[in-house]
């Protein structure tokens, strides 16, 4: 996935997260010239606090390195926030799961076509944590 | 004050919250083509959550337009986060102010050389929401 491509993804899921007030959703600034884990969103309301990786994809299946979930994770328990790997094959509606979901493989997780999340309405409208 | 500036303020302070694990703090990318509202920062651990708008200034005092606040305090209410504004004049420490503390003139509220704020200790020691 290009970068462009992944900052059209990260919009386009900011724009959800908008379109449902009260909540508000934000990108992540790109690392630069920091070195610190983050998440690529960060949405939330009242009582409810979100960081989101995300992931859209042509092929199958999508892989995620360990390191990139350890990092997502460990910013998600430090905030006290629910953590969400967001994900979408192609066209299809955008998906979310909790990291303990995610496959693991020999050196990878792996989200597949066949993986059934959450949907949007699902994330906002009930805490999963 | 340039943006390049004003992007080095505000890893300057991002830098100081990692210093404190477990607080984490992330940049929020810029507008771009999102025209949504959001502050330069936001900073959290379990059980606190910050959104922090961040100004840096030679010249006395600093102007920050009623719209600027507006959407800040929006932003944060409706994120349920404290809602801060970091000010620094030349070298001084960083100094946070709440926006009820703000001056306000004909046109836009005001920081000052004088005005006091709440250091970074204050901040991240004790909520003050």
């Amino acid at each position: 996935m290009s970068n462009r491509k992944g900052t059209e993804a990260e919009r386009e899921l900011i724009h959800l997260f908008w379109s449902q007030p009260p909540w508000v959703a934000i990108r992540v600034a790109g690392s630069g010239s920091m070195k610190y884990p983050s998440p690529d969103i960060i949405a939330g309301t009242r009582g409810r606090l979100l960081v989101i990786e995300c992931k859209i994809s042509r092929s199958d299946p999508i892989y995620l390195p360990e390191d990139e979930i350890g990092k997502l994770v460990d910013f998600g328990r430090r905030m006290g926030a629910e953590i969400y790997v967001a994900f979408r094959f192609n066209r299809s509606p955008w998906q979310f799961v909790q990291p303990h979901q995610l496959r693991w493989t020999d050196k990878n997780f792996i989200i597949e076509r066949s993986t059934t999340g959450y949907n949007f309405n699902d994330i906002i409208r009930h805490g999963l944590l």
